[in-house]
């Protein structure tokens, strides 16, 4: 057969080299959670994973799951959430051009699902971690992790911390990262279930029948096809496109030069199979963008465009920061700070070391800074002036940092060029309906198709909180394996 | 037969209601000349509209059509330019990500099309135009663009107008626009070379063989199924999707609620029945992006963004200013103008009445006129400050807006609530290679099918130029209707 997309007839297969109920492409975080729902629907479950073990990009993430609407573990330290508060954050931040549907069900289903997650083994430590920060510095459970407690979202939805983190030490093992700690509970959970699983071998396009239906999967294994029957259904969870060139220029070109997806599975072939049987899509310009500062330097600094101007309250969300860089500002930042700041910054636990540079310009005072940073005389001092006018009140009226964080400029200054400390992962993807199933360009869902994770739009249109992809993976991978399984629509929202 | 995108297999059809060699979708810019080439090349030439007639949006546009490279009319008035020097220009400002092989060959055939324009009886004033707007007062030939004569492209290509503007005048039938002064000539010479319509038919979907290739389409007229068979290809040339609000809400966002195409007709069938073949997409997130300001206006002044902030010469096209606000400033931009430069503005003869609004606050000084806007004190006297500082020598280091529109704002001033003054259509749709052959996901080309206009995405990927949607459909429009007559391909890279 030919190496292409193209969906193979199955009067075409000469013999099935593997059968099963359910086949699931991909053993991430999405196919994993497929496979022990459709496993426990009464489906006999195939796991296909085109490297040498289960895991995918999850086994290697910072393991934060997005959750809330008042969990356990919300509760038990402190934290008031509900479904509706929720819902409305995601939908103030996710945007714009949310799946309504998606988001109504997630924040109403999020309960249900830390509990599920719970009961699989997954261990979340009742511990908070409120500092600035891309990740948990030890095995802290929860934190906030989408700018629920900075501008404009703490005034549009009560802030409520949904960043949930697997406890990241496995006492048989040592510590493991907290995406491990999320993958190895749910793996052994679909093992007891009896899954199967085979490695090394790499879904290359659909086997479809005579009605349109999907009737299995072609793949190669060592460089030969080999031909998966899937008697009930075909769950897509094989990852993003950040690593595929040619998708990253066509779709969203900004990420040219600069994935930031764990792994270069990520080539978007799952998109490109079911895209052969006329699969929508959708939000294909969609990025995560994680911004390579020091957030512990970047809440006690001002951080400006190439234009010298502040665009962003400094202590929101790191994702937020490197959205707003690559997308608004041309991928231009400057993190001005004074030497007190500074020091202040790195004596904290949790400066980053890695995020941590040394300044690009020092002066004395921010006009001869602005002189040596070739801005414009004016433009530096008057946000500068501007910013310490309302500081000295302990206000940002033009950004609404928090007050804790908003203290004037004094002394000897330096300046961080920022430009191009951006990267990320696509959020594009298969547009598929609540129920994971995959939708047709003319609406309608293609039969024995599903899909979950990165290989589809999932929660996030546009905007971006971290856990919201392991969130939405995990969460309608679930629905994809039920429906896959059953046939039957859960009717949750 | 459904009323759905996927394609009819040839083995269903009963019986053919018409029959061409080349079947065209679209009787709008790119449908008229893939109508003349595919003539020319031999083929029995069948055009299908879905409205009353012929013209698309082209007849109901403002005309412009994006040509350069040194034409007769470039040369006639004084301006150079090269192919060379169109590439460049249009790769960095119809980016990120442009199909380099589309600008290469665009920009290095466009005398060649010039000549084939007018060969085809299309009328170009020698005449320039080079006051700030969006459309020429007059029936003037020539002018910018796209921002070719302001910063930053000003100093990346050598300035050179390549908006080319059909003569409005039709001494037979009184004035007409331009756009229609622009299609009247390709009909008339489609209709000379046996081209063929059928009106209120509406293209809905592929007709398919055995092999894959397209072989025909299944078109609805007055609620019935119409079926036409296509000997050697279909072209698509159906227009964008402005007007699909699904696909609005699924792929650019940003548009919800303000498309601004010429006609309703633009609901991305055509990119939706090639999707259920297999098509690939691209830059669906592309939207050109009007901004309802007066140029004359714009100029004179001072744009600041909901920060009070500036952002873009304002010298520049209107549609790179569209694209600024909207994707880059949260859709907010405030005018400020002084009395003497707004009176100044009014009294040239093409400040634009339409786009006329009284202020919506004035105030005597820059500091009454922050507070009365609701902006932090210093945020807009700051920038007053900096501005006037600088303009007071002529310059403007921070955007370098020309010296002609700079000078120091003083006395009473006035601003302009600016918010939301966006709307737009979309550039991305079907992938095509630079002979018009749409690319199946898989990267092949699908045989039979091809198309051009704007349910593809031409030469442009995030940003826009007045002209290169007329220009590019045109373009691509006569290698889709050569392809389609002769299967050969051609080369003119």
């Amino acid at each position: 057969m030919p190496d292409s997309r193209r969906p193979v007839p199955t009067t075409e297969v000469p013999a099935w080299d593997f059968e099963a109920d359910v086949v699931i492409a991909g053993y991430g975080i999405a196919g994993v959670c497929a496979a022990i729902e459709a496993a426990r629907a009464g489906a006999d479950v195939l796991v296909l994973d085109r490297t040498g073990g289960w895991g995918g990009a999850a086994a290697l993430s910072g393991g934060w799951i997005y959750l809330g609407g008042g969990t356990p573990l919300q509760r038990a330290l402190g934290f008031e959430d509900s479904a509706e508060n929720m819902e409305t954050f995601m939908t103030a931040a996710l945007g714009p051009g949310v799946d309504a549907a998606k988001i109504h069900a997630y924040a109403h289903g999020s309960l249900e699902h830390f509990h599920w997650l719970t009961d699989c083994g997954v261990v979340f430590k009742e511990q908070f971690w409120g500092e600035p920060g891309w990740e948990v510095p030890h095995d802290e459970g929860l934190g906030y992790s989408g700018g629920e407690n900075a501008a404009p979202f703490k005034d549009i939805a009560s802030p409520a911390p949904r960043g949930h983190v697997p406890q990241m030490t496995d006492k048989r093992t040592g510590v493991r990262g907290a995406g491990y700690m999320l993958m190895k509970p749910l793996v052994a959970t679909a093992e007891a279930l009896g899954v199967r699983a085979e490695y090394d071998i790499r879904a290359q396009a659909l086997v479809t029948g005579p009605d349109g239906r999907v009737e299995g999967v072609v793949a190669r294994r060592f460089g030969k096809d080999v031909l998966v029957r899937a008697r009930r259904g075909v769950v897509l969870a094989t990852g993003s496109f950040a690593y595929n060139t040619e998708m990253i220029e066509t779709y969203a070109p900004r990420l040219i030069g600069r994935p930031a997806a764990a792994i270069e599975e990520h080539d978007g072939a799952g998109i490109l199979m079911a895209q052969a049987a006329g699969a929508a899509l959708a939000h294909m310009d969609a990025t995560e963008v994680a911004f390579f500062g020091d957030p512990q330097m970047l809440a006690r600094g001002i951080l400006v465009n190439g234009r010298g101007q502040r665009f962003i309250a400094e202590d929101t969300y790191g994702g937020r920061i490197g959205q707003a860089v690559l997308i608004q500002q041309d991928n231009a930042a400057f993190l001005i700070m004074d030497m007190d700041s500074h020091e202040e910054a790195l004596a904290t636990e949790t400066s980053t070391p890695y995020f941590r540079q040394p300044p690009t310009w020092a002066a004395e005072t921010v006009a001869e800074l602005e002189a040596d940073m070739g801005l414009p005389a004016g433009a530096l001092t008057g946000t500068v002036d501007t910013y310490n006018r309302h500081a000295a009140d302990g206000t940002d009226p033009l950004l609404h940092k928090k007050t804790q964080w908003v203290r004037p400029l004094t002394g000897p200054v330096a300046a961080w060029d920022m430009r191009g400390f951006t990267a990320g992962f696509t959020l594009g993807g298969l547009r598929t309906d609540v129920d994971s199933r995959v939708l047709h360009v003319d609406g309608a869902p293609i039969p024995g198709l599903y899909a979950a994770g990165r290989c589809t739009s999932g929660v996030c249109a546009g905007g971006y909180a971290s856990g919201t992809s392991l969130g939405d993976g995990s969460f309608f991978g679930r629905r994809a394996g039920v429906s896959a399984a059953t046939g039957e629509l859960l009717d949750l929202q």
